[in-house]
Formats: C-alpha cells, structure tokens, sequence
C-alpha cells in the first residue's frame, strides 16, 4: 500500500462525516459527479412511493391540504435555508433556475429602479444565466455587459441595474467572493443576483449574514434532489415588498383560490411561486433533504477541501508532469468543491474513466470535471480516482 | 331500482371504454375531480419506482442519455400530440402553465410584429392567465383589455397582437370555438393563444385541422399526470423558426452542451424548452399517458356527452327545483366534460358531498364543479352522484 492510499484509509477512519454514505444508495463506483446529479438518498424511495401511492393514489384531490402538497414550496424553502445562511421565510422552491434566474434579474432591475438600465453578467458563467439575462435585459429596456467577477467593481456605474454572478464557476470550480462583490454591488446602488448552483450544500454561503438581496439555486447538485429537481429562489425578507415578478402566477396571489381577476401580490417568499408546484419532484427533495439533519455545513466544507487538496496532491504524485493542468485555484478560499483538469483528450479520457468505475464528466472542449461531494465520497475513493485517472493518462 | 338507475346499468354495460377503469388506482369514491387532479393510473407506481431506484439509484448521471432523460420533454410531447390532433414535432413538455403562457404569448406579440400592441384576453379565464397576460403585456410594451370570447370578433383591431382564449371555461364548463375563433383573430393579422388545460384529453382539439398557432395546456387533469406534472407548449411547425422566446434557457439552444456564449436557439418543438426539465414529473406523466393506447379521443367526447347529459337529467330529477343552477350549456357544441351547478351554500354543500363519497370542487363564491373523466367514471357513478347531491339539498 502506498503512503497515500494509507492515508486515505486513515482519513476515512477519522471522517466525522463517514457514517453520512450510508444514507445514500451507492456501490463500488466513485462517484465525482454529484456536482451535476446528487447520488440517490436512500429514504427518497419509500417517500416518494407513499406519495404516488396513498397521497395521489388514495387522498387524490385531498392531499393539497391533508398531505401538505400546497404548502410545499415554502416549507422545503425552509428547509434549504440553514444549508445557505437563510432565516426563514425567505426562500420558496419551484420552476428550474433560468425561470428563477429570469424572476430575480428582472425583480432587480425594477428594484434598482428608474436611470439604471445597465446589466452586467459574469462573462465566465454557465451559458443559461447569460441567455436569460439577455433576455431581461432586452424586455427590461436594459443593455447586457459580460464582464469578469473581477472587473465587476470597474464596471459598476450610475447606470448599473443589477448584476448576475456565480458563487462558484461551474466549469474550473472557483469560488468567487460573495461577501465583497455583494457590497460593492450594494454600495454602487445596483442589486445582485447570486446563482448558487454550485455551491449550495457544498460550502457555507451566509446569505443573511452577507446581506444578499437576491439569489437563485438549483436542488439536483450538492442537495440531491433528483434528476431536474425543482429550484429555489431567495429573496431578502426586507425585500420580499418590493419584490415585483415578471411571472406572476396564481400561486403567488394572496388569495389564490379567490380566483379574483385583479392580481395582488402575496407577501412573503411565496410571492415568488408560480404556477402549480410539482409536487412528485418536490416531495422527493424534501425527502432527500432530510439526509441533513445533525449535519453542520461547515463540517462538510471542511471536508470538501481535505478531499478536493487531497484529489490535487494524488494528482499531482500519480499523474505525469504535465499531462494535465489545474484549473482550479490552489487557495482555499478560491476554491469550491470540485476540481477541474484540462487535458486536450478530455472527451475520451472521461469515457474510459466512466468505465474504470471513476464517474466525473467532461465540459467541452477539454475539462475534466471532478466533483467532491462530503456526505458519500471519501478519502479512499479520491485515491482511487487519481490512480485509476493517471492509468488512463499514461 | 329506479328508473334511471336501471339506465345506468345498461349505459355502462353497453360502453366500450368501460373497460379503461381498471387502468386506474380507484375506491368505492365517486371521483368527480378529475378536471383539478386525474386519478392515479395503475402502471404510474412501479415506473416511478424504477426511475427512481434504477434510473436515478444505479445509473445516476448515465441516465440523462442511456434511459432516454434528456429528450423526454419532445418525446412525450409527441406522446401527447394526437390527442389534441397535432402532427409530431410541435409539442414540448415542461415548466407550469404559467410559465408556458407566458413564452407563447410574448412570442406570440413578436409574431405579431411592429406596430401591434394590443394583447386581448378572456376576462372570464382562469385568473393565471390574466396575471400572466398582464406581465406579458407590461414587458413587450402592449396595452392588456379583457373580453369576453363573444366580444373578441368586435375588439379585434390593427392593433391587436395576440388574443389569450380557454378552449373550456374553468369555472361554467363552457366550450368556446377554437376553429372559429381562431380563423376570425388569424384574419385580423393577430395571433391566438389557447389554453387547453381543461379541454386536452375530454374532447378533440384538432390543433393542426384548425389552424392553431400556439397552445399551452396542463397534463394534470384529464391526462392524469399527477400533482403538478408538467405542462406542455403548442407551437406550430411553420410557425417555428419565428418563436422567438421569453426563456431561452440552454435547454432550447441548438448546441446546449456546447457551452456556447451567445445563443443560438434549435429548431423544432425544443425551442420552446427552458431549463434541466424535471425528469420524475415528467416520466410519471409518460407513464400515466400509456392508458390512452388504443383509445380514440372522439369515442371519449361521446361518453363524455353521455355523461354529462345523464348527470343533469338525473340532477333535473332528483333534485328540488330551483335549487340549484346549472351554468353549463346546455347544448353539445358548448359544453366541455364538467358540469357547474350554482347555489348559494355551495361551500358547505360540496363538504358533504365529499364527507359520502361524492367528490368534486367548489369554486368561489357558488359553484359547484363536476368533472367526468370518461376513462374511469362511469354512469352508475353519475346516478349516485347526482342521488347523493339531492338528498344534501333536500
């Protein structure tokens, strides 16, 4: 046995967090890919069968009520919300994240307010938010600019409206500076949106401590929801009144079964709900999300960073020099839970893995994406992964 | 026996699809609601359990390709498609009916082109529409007037854009004229929307035959979805390449795994795609649409007639007269498969009802809502329902 492979195993055994795989459905492979597809909990099953079953199957039209299919939306927001810094009341869950992105940008711009018709998006994110944001900004009167994250304070001006901007990058997994751009969006008078899509239950995001107006999250990565599991949307409590969406569904009425013609907006996280809330996807998350319970968020990051500086170490002793180049910041504070490798054979070097039983994935043209889930993964699977990575690469 | 409980027997000794009732989950109830939520088909529990516990649990992220996750959205729109007599190719799965009145209705105003700025909707609709409506017009700059569907011959102008209808009132049942109404907005240079959430899977919609543009509809009622399930998007094929969409998330762009920055979006039904679409939603729905094999939606529109017919004959002659108010027509070509039934207790009423086994909705402040979903209700049903309901009004 190797010196590393050694110290995986000790890791493992002094991993407080080690006792969390068997609450998950697993089996020899190593998944790294929960950045794109949490692994199934293992109480989603049973969950979701008593809800097809008995709550559709035999309440049918009296589950909205006996069954709590109404109020699912704010209380599994509820439930999110320890996981990213949130006190209650503050998030609701529904519609994928371009719909919630889409609600939040143009909320912010009318926020913002009149003179600001200016928004600037992160030039580096992953291509649905800069989709969207074109596409507020057009039906907004507004003008799009893609910027860096670090040429945000030298694009903020009188004219900025809002700014859209990813916690962590989804392709090097850099984790950007929430604290500090949010004030320094705040101090210049525009409004920040916040995708957390990859840093949601992978690393404490302080949205309440931090002063976030407005942030968006998918539920399927970190939060192992389920195959397109339904998103949440925040909005800041001391916001939430001027809060004015651009999707102003029923379900965000404060009388929805009043069926009044005049809309008036609820009050609350639940002014961001839409339509009818998907109740199978939603029931499956809120399941999944009790895998949390007793779990502290700062116990998983620090894990995620002992797996993500040992993956790079492995790397760096197991790989030829050179075969492959890190795109992801060596600093922790730079860092979010996943590693990302370039190397030009990307494509088919992550085929080849997949079949060695080492599941990451590739983003075109040539990253290998390797993401360090801290509930299911552990030190010896990271050894694993890096050896059988540097056969393949040799 | 009574007369007309005699007639009953022979009536669903007699139907042909009598036998689709063993396709479904169902008790001793008389499921009257099915046009708010579909009763439970049987095949829908063991798909669920193998998407969940194969799919999601064993295959995880290999599933988006190898069990066919990432084309489900078009695949069950096709599946979908004859029954609102559409070709393949022109529906789309996903998102809430809010959401999809909101993509066809904005780009039904881009359709419509310059110079029009006028959105008309149906002042009687469900009030989703209307909200959405308002925030569509608000955000392509357009003027929003509610007409009744009488009026909208008479509000059509050089100005009108796009006319927002329901093929079937929510709350009365009504069925307005799709071919009519469509050839007379269509002749006015505008675009016609039509929300056919209470229509789809009771009665034919001919989509293709009449010329419709754009159409969005939930899959929840008559097509059994499930709670929440997704809705699903219309566009005409050689309208296509001019659905210029509100939320163009990567899911509809031509190239989504490309990464690519500036967008792009496919051709085809898949344009109107949003975001990840929501895979156990949406694969119960597949499931649940398998109960429609073999079925022909027109021998369902005579049943559905059938049934309503018999209802209010044995409302007419079980109940005291005057006590209640039938405000769904009368004649065929205006009725879709419920009947409303108007009395000022109709809160309290339809409690009772549902306290003996009689289940349907009330609808503020004093309807009664019937629905008759031919494929599980049946005319001995029918006859103690409306048996049930006298004996509550007495």
């Amino acid at each position: 046995m190797s010196g590393l492979s050694a110290r995986a195993v000790t890791s493992d055994a002094d991993d407080p967090l080690a006792g969390k795989r068997s609450a998950f459905v697993l089996d020899d492979v190593v998944y790294l890919d929960g950045n794109s597809l949490g692994a199934l909990p293992a109480g989603v099953p049973g969950r979701v069968e008593d809800v097809v079953r008995r709550q559709w199957g035999e309440l049918r039209i009296r589950s909205w009520e006996e069954s709590g299919w109404w109020t699912a939306p704010e209380r599994i927001g509820d439930r999110i919300a320890p996981l990213v810094g949130a006190a209650p009341g503050q998030i609701v869950v529904g519609d994928s994240t371009s719909v919630n992105v889409f609600k939040a940008l143009v909320a912010a711009v009318r926020i913002a307010g009149d003179g600001r018709d200016e928004i600037l998006v992160d030039a580096t994110t992953f291509p649905t938010d800069g989709y969207i944001a074109e596409s507020a900004a057009r039906m907004t009167g507004c003008s799009l600019r893609a910027v860096t994250p670090a040429e945000v304070p030298g694009a903020l001006s009188g004219r900025t409206a809002a700014v859209l901007l990813n916690h962590v990058d989804y392709r090097t997994g850099r984790l950007y500076d929430l604290p500090g751009l949010t004030a320094t969006v705040r101090a210049a008078g525009a409004v920040a949106v916040w995708d957390l899509c990859h840093s949601a239950g992978a690393l404490p995001v302080g949205l309440d401590e931090h002063g976030v107006d407005l942030a968006v999250g998918c539920t399927y990565k970190y939060l192992n929801g389920g195959p397109g599991s339904p998103a949440y949307l925040y909005v800041r409590a001391g916001l939430q009144d001027r809060f004015d969406s651009p999707l102003p569904g029923w379900n965000s009425h404060v009388e929805p079964f009043g069926m009044r013609g005049a809309y008036e907006p609820a009050s609350g996280a639940l002014r961001g709900r839409v339509g009818t809330p998907d109740i199978l996807s939603m029931l499956a998350l809120e399941a999944a999300l009790e895998v949390w319970d007793g779990v502290s968020i700062e116990a998983v990051r620090e894990k995620s960073l002992a797996l993500t500086d040992f993956f790079l170490e492995c790397v760096a002793e197991y790989v030829p020099r050179g075969r492959v180049e890190s795109v992801t910041p060596v600093a922790h504070e730079e860092r979010g839970s996943q590693v990302a490798l370039r190397c030009p054979d990307a494509g088919d070097v992550m085929k080849r893995l997949i079949e060695r039983g080492v599941v990451g994935d590739f983003r075109a043209p040539d990253v290998l994406r390797f993401g360090f889930t801290p509930l299911y993964v552990g030190f010896v699977d990271v050894e694993r992964a890096a050896r059988v990575l540097a056969e393949e690469l040799r």
